[in-house]
């Protein structure tokens, strides 16, 4: 329980613009973008790693709860506080001293509180971009945290690719400071403890600098949609894309027509792409390179008409049709689909990834057992389907017994039947702490929990999902 | 110490064939790639993963001590046994009965004693490959367990990018089977307890199956031989190279002229590729795409002559001299360098990997301190500078003291002087044991121990590379 004494503890620490406790105020650090608001206890914001660790030790040496805060932009509750009033928020916002560029190598090292579109801007000028594409904006820190995939981990995969160095803050009485790699890309002279704190979501330590690999941009850019003739044909076209484009290929993105239409009716200024009526399901494929068309070269464009065209003319009639136009155009009705669902009802939203043979039938199943069992339902999915990944959303009814029922059916079709993951890429949260005592493996839970003690040494009380606590949290300290 | 009351026993958990005591068959399971052979108590030589699991639990209730081992291709003494006789050398060979392709996933799963050559060879038909380019031929096990990187890891990256599943058996008295995610490629709903085995080698557990991704093969492939007009100009060329080819960029390969010249004196069917003499460094690039040329497209031996044209003709002048011909020859050169230096003399090598921007200022300052202290001996370097990873080889007298301290001024100048890691792409072993006590930091020495104490419980005698033992091996299980 926070007591004035821990209140004028924490503002000599932080001097007095390192506490947020007006309610209004507070508000923006304890409303996740998605579910219910929480309420803090107050708001602490170091300035520092050192403020970071002297605030962590204080916490961890009073027993006062903690949920590390980057730019709240996740969508699994697990950067808000619960409604108990009883964990301090802390937010890493003010962590953006440090955002170095080092063209020749190729790396960025920046605070845990510096935005994507902060990084993106500095490394604009220099043609050079962290290739993680996202709904969002979220700091550096968290996406290190959550591992954040996004639209184009086809190409240049998650955050773990990319994260080459870490400093931390383990959740100890001496709230004390690793540093681990120092931006190596090769480094096999230590475990990879640093692994662990990428998609660790805060429980083995909050992330206070990362030192990222960033890619070069490229130069030209070309996408199309297709409409594939029903939901078996995707994974063939992914392969023959594959195939035939390589490493050009950067995007191949699902959008249901559900989810299609519903973007549509919300956005005005969305045209409809499809003359012939919004198919069943559609795809955004994307292609890059790094260079512009070189003399008698044909453009991206030409290139992608191209096996477009050969897919539509072959025997196996897996393309029904392609349409051709502004890449931007194309983004745009994909980036709308989420607020288009959301506009369009109250949505039941689930993060699951599968190997991606299994993508189709799982889906195929899922659909025939909604009709049955949930005909109330409109399935509204859209996602990566080439790594596997679907925002399997449902818009219905908000009834708490009926969703929680449907939400089970889902989870277990996917989970026992076909081995998926409940988060694919958003990480864990109190959103997720139900399938996380439910589906992960005990074994794998356990080992977790003992792994994330270590780091807690002098506390021993940090908690990875505790299954029988009644209001647990991934990230919690306590 | 080994009695025959654990070999019957041994014998009784996998049947003859799983034990090996000839002392001249042994000697193959004793002998490392490079250094000293040891001495093992006995080979077990388990098949089944079930297998493995009785034979750990066994020793680990017993007291007895093992070493993993898969192809025996490491260089690090990491697979084979001490001197001391003391050691059970567990081979995992005879792990062969898994390797499942999915063309569709892009996945393979294999057991762990699979060579990376078997893997390749089964996947060439549906033209895919595991595009780990290494000097040897190691099994798939022995790959994750050391997170090998190789020559094109500047395009597809290392073993930890590629395996999306494992099956471990831990250290402990159950001998407990793991099972960490089954080939997903996003899974966030646990922490990634997999990452601590890839390159844990072998701290943690014993590998017994591996999920992979697997990409497609170039349909193109064009290679050239660069001279760079100094050592300072060689990252300029590769930050070019990466600007100009984008992902077309798959190997930039440094060359002393040290090691040239002693690959080529020593292999007499390599033709000398430089008419106007051996230059002091050398860079072979190559590119590859997955597409043959389309109509009108220039050749990729095109685009690569045009790229260094530019160069060439450029100001800076960071390039005095480009050669072009066939790929294989380039490849050739570049894979007789380790062979041609152990032919010249004994070699002391060293596996330095730096921030990439450190690499030449490293080399210049470590040039001029071995021209002042060790005049003996040759730098003959080579290696991966676009992931700054090097090869740094010496080769001179034999003097064990003189030896140790010139391993200790390099590792000295590179470690505190750039935060180099002493074993880039190699993996822990007995090799590198007294660098991991001296230059590994103490926290994270610290942290990994408790960490792999985790995996061994049941058994608490699990010793990450102990500073206070007299025969400690990173990998061993006591």
């Amino acid at each position: 329980m926070l007591s004035s004494r821990h209140l004028a503890a924490l503002e000599t620490l932080l001097g007095p613009s390192g506490l947020v406790l007006d309610p209004a105020a507070r508000a923006a650090y304890e409303t996740p973008a998605r579910y219910a608001k929480g309420v803090a206890a107050a708001i602490v914001r170091p300035a520092t790693t050192a403020e970071v660790s002297a605030v962590i030790g204080y916490c961890v040496r009073e027993g006062l709860v903690f949920v590390p805060q980057g730019a709240n932009t996740g969508l699994a509750e697990g950067s808000t506080p619960d409604a108990s009033g009883q964990h301090l928020v802390l937010s890493l916002e003010r962590l953006v001293d440090t955002l170095d560029i080092d063209t020749a190598d190729r790396t960025a090292t920046v605070s845990a509180g510096v935005r994507l579109s902060a990084l993106n801007a500095a490394l604009e000028p220099h043609g050079l971009f962290l290739p993680i594409d996202l709904g969002a904006d979220p700091s550096l820190g968290g996406m290190a945290a959550t591992n954040t995939g996004g639209a184009r981990f086809l190409r240049y995969g998650d955050m773990r690719r990319h994260v080459l160095g870490l400093e931390v803050v383990l959740p100890d009485a001496a709230g004390t400071v690793l540093t681990l790699s120092h931006g190596l890309r090769k480094d096999n002279a230590a475990i990879a403890l640093r692994q662990l704190f990428v998609g660790g979501c805060g429980v083995f330590g909050v992330i206070t600098k990362v030192t990222v690999e960033v890619h070069h941009r490229p130069r030209q850019t070309a996408a199309a949609l297709l409409v594939p003739r029903d939901i078996d044909a995707v994974l063939p076209l992914l392969c023959a894309f594959e195939a035939q484009a390589g490493t050009m290929l950067t995007a191949f993105e699902g959008m249901s027509r559900a989810a299609m239409e519903r973007a549509i009716a919300h956005v005005p200024s969305l045209p409809n792409p499809f003359a012939n009526g919004i198919p069943d399901y559609a795809v955004l494929v994307e292609l890059t390179r790094a260079w512009s068309p070189r003399e008698g070269e044909a453009s991206l464009d030409e290139t992608l008409q191209e096996i477009a065209g050969q897919l539509l003319e072959h025997d196996d009639a897996h393309l029904a049709d392609a349409l051709f136009g502004p890449t931007t155009r194309m983004w745009t009705l994909r980036h709308a689909l989420s607020e288009g669902l959301r506009a369009s009802g109250p949505v039941l939203g689930l993060d699951l990834s599968f190997r991606r043979r299994d993508l189709a039938r799982f889906r195929t199943e899922a659909v025939a057992m909604l009709a049955t069992d949930f005909p109330d339902y409109v399935l509204c999915d859209f996602g990566h389907v080439a790594d596997g990944g679907t925002h399997f959303n449902l818009v219905g009814p908000t009834d708490p017994d009926r969703r929680a029922a449907l939400r089970e059916a889902v989870l277990t079709l996917a989970i026992d039947g076909y081995a998926a993951s409940f988060s694919g890429e958003h990480g864990l949260g109190r959103a997720v702490q139900d399938a996380y005592d439910r589906f992960t493996p005990r074994a794998v839970q356990d080992y977790s929990a003992a792994v994330a003690a270590v780091f807690g040494r002098g506390s021993a009380s940090i908690r990875l999902a505790p299954a029988t606590s009644s209001t647990p949290s991934c990230q919690d300290f306590r």
